[in-house]
């Protein structure tokens, strides 16, 4: 598996592009588009929050096809919170987006991020797409990343090629986050592209596990979105032999999906509202995976810890009582914890260490937090980000 | 009931006082004693957090007899996470304190905030109460609630006097928060002190409640601290009629003690690290009090709901996200939200309300979100802060 170019294009016959509909007040691209060329199996994951905003409902809709076409993404307005008019809106951008590209409206998925309980003005976005759509192309993917940015300070995108059955296939991915990031989901938008040829049931299996391991190990400010989803459309022009039971070849296949999800997941972290450092959080020695998952994210959400990791404040005692509220049965007297390399907390006990080399490891752009709380099997990676100034100062006044 | 002056020595029989140990490096005051002049009956609640504090551990242990004469109290270092070193300094406050009273060592009751994992200096405190404790009189309610405050920027303490039985009653407390304020429980320190004659089960009993619907209703940051403690010393001098069982007078009492609880509770809320806003959400419609304490908690301890409210943003959609992943079953269709008495979402749908109007009431000091989930009986109200750019500063560089 290597790294290529291309991002959301990557693989075989996909397209895209992002122009400007007029949404965003501040008149940034704000409408993207990915199209595949020929049908391709489709899946999704989405939001948990019980409110979930009109184009969830709608692309839950059409996903039951198993198939479709296009993702249509708006930044600048969620489309959430808005009832019936906001159904009505989201069926309009589906629709608009069949006529463009001429092709079925249940086959056009929607996605929307931005301010929640205000209209979305899509005859804005009608407007752009009853010209011709010569922005959608090969070349088009990093506008299409790009259009899909609210407070996100840089593009989100990865591809890879790598062999599945012998065959190159190619997997590519965008994704948008910044606030609001928290499992499940963790990402607000994400659309990943594959010209594998697989069957629907497992391109669903295979996301949603690729989708446990990564964007719901995320978190920036614990806020789950009304707007999350993640698509996979997999078109199949690769000519792979079509994958069809969980065999090598799936396995091949998922390996590829993990690593752009989770390259996806990391930058979203990265680029959390305000972030000023990259905070990786390993737990291990818990009873299971997902008491290690438990564990890792009430360390990735206190407050106290990601706001002493802007100072640069080797307070680890932050950190163990955010273990001890995890709703996680441990003992504190078989916990350590680790800054980096270095051995704050043994047994549960604070060492003397070295304050300036704990500095040193503190002042760099990424940190690791290793905690073991045992010797059970369990283990488990969550990213995040610190907590700062800028995150209030972003958070303050969104929406003016 | 009325409130009166005195804190927690206003109730007969209890004296009190605040000095400088030498613990907190500004020379602030850090030693805090509350003593009752003959035995009272006590009762205590502590953390959730599994991580416990030793002076917490050592509470736990005096209070099994149900009788105490003293509490002793110091800021500046939790005595947390030092294994048996900070057990033996625990215990050695409470040894201290019992020569410098001339009481015995078992019915002294300890409690320490501050920095975790730092070894307590306890020697500087044994020194002080080498010396007879003059500083400790019926005068000294001011003095020890401010040597109990950390980042706390006022004393926090309320008396009132009251009829039990027909009988005048005196109930004082005297707590500090500010930060890792967080269910359950959510004051850090706390100390209760009354002349009432009362059998312990049931001022336990009678504590357990109050605590529930006080401070277990609070929120700063959404941290449980290893140091929670709430304790609560009845010496009965007032000579009403002994409470032995739950009748009327029992609720008199616990009428009282939830007044003081309240008042106290609400203070944490008012001085939270950083915040401008004190913030009170109500809940109505749930299915039962626990579902709607749930939901408030939920909205109450949302990063991007408490910064649009520093912001003065009536950004509503965060609170309806907010109560869309509380992880209670609700049906949007019929949620209102206002703010203030300003309805801005009616049944899931935000409404064209006037800016200028929410604006106005978001420029207050304190604010008001009622949120109406449905037609269930389940109320709750809970109170927190705004999150600000002083939270980020104060937590951002704690230890040094």
């Amino acid at each position: 598996m290597q790294i290529i170019e291309g991002g959301v294009t990557a693989a075989a016959g996909f397209q895209a592009g992002g122009t400007v509909a007029g949404i965003k007040k501040n008149g940034k691209p704000d409408l993207a588009i990915v199209f595949s060329e020929c049908p391709a199996v489709a899946a999704g994951v989405f939001t948990t929050n019980q409110v979930k905003a009109a184009p969830v409902v709608l692309s839950q809709q059409q996903l039951v096809s198993g198939f479709a076409r296009a993702v249509v993404l708006n930044s600048g307005n969620a489309n959430a919170c808005m009832g019936e008019q906001g159904m009505q809106a989201a069926q309009e951008m589906a629709n608009a987006t069949a006529k463009c590209l001429q092709i079925e409206p249940p086959t056009v998925l929607v996605a929307s991020t931005g301010v929640i309980g205000v209209p979305l003005p899509v005859e804005k976005i009608s407007a752009v797409l009853s010209q011709p759509a010569s922005w959608v192309s090969k070349a088009g993917y990093q506008a299409a990343a790009t259009a899909i940015m609210t407070t996100d300070t840089f593009v989100k995108e990865i591809a890879v090629e790598l062999e599945v059955a012998g065959v190159k296939v190619h997997i590519g991915g965008m994704a948008k986050g910044s606030g609001m990031i928290h499992p499940n989901m963790a990402t607000m938008l994400g659309v990943i592209t594959t010209d594998l040829d697989i069957e629907h049931a497992l391109l669903q299996q295979a996301l949603i596990r690729a989708t446990e391991v990564s964007f719901n190990r995320v978190t920036v400010d614990g806020d789950t979105s009304t707007n999350d989803c993640l698509f996979v459309l997999a078109n199949g022009l690769a000519d792979n032999p079509k994958i069809t039971e969980v065999n090598q070849a799936y396995q091949e296949f998922l390996a590829g999906l993990i690593f752009v999800a989770q390259e996806l997941a990391k930058m979203l972290a990265r680029d959390g509202e305000g972030a000023t450092k990259f905070v990786e959080i390993k737990v291990s020695g818990a009873a299971s995976e997902a008491a290690a998952t438990q564990i890792a994210k009430s360390v990735a959400t206190s407050s106290l810890v990601k706001t002493a990791l802007f100072g640069e404040d080797a307070n680890w005692g932050r950190i163990l009582a955010a273990v001890g509220y995890a709703g996680v049965e441990f003992d504190p007297m078989n916990t350590n914890i680790y800054l980096g390399d270095l051995l704050v907390c043994q047994g549960g006990v604070g060492l003397a260490f070295d304050e300036a080399i704990a500095k040193e490891i503190l002042s760099k752009k990424e940190i690791l937090i290793r905690i073991e709380v045992g010797h059970g099997l369990g283990n488990a990676v969550v990213w995040t980000c610190d907590l700062s100034y800028d995150y209030v100062k972003i958070n303050g006044d969104y929406r003016t």
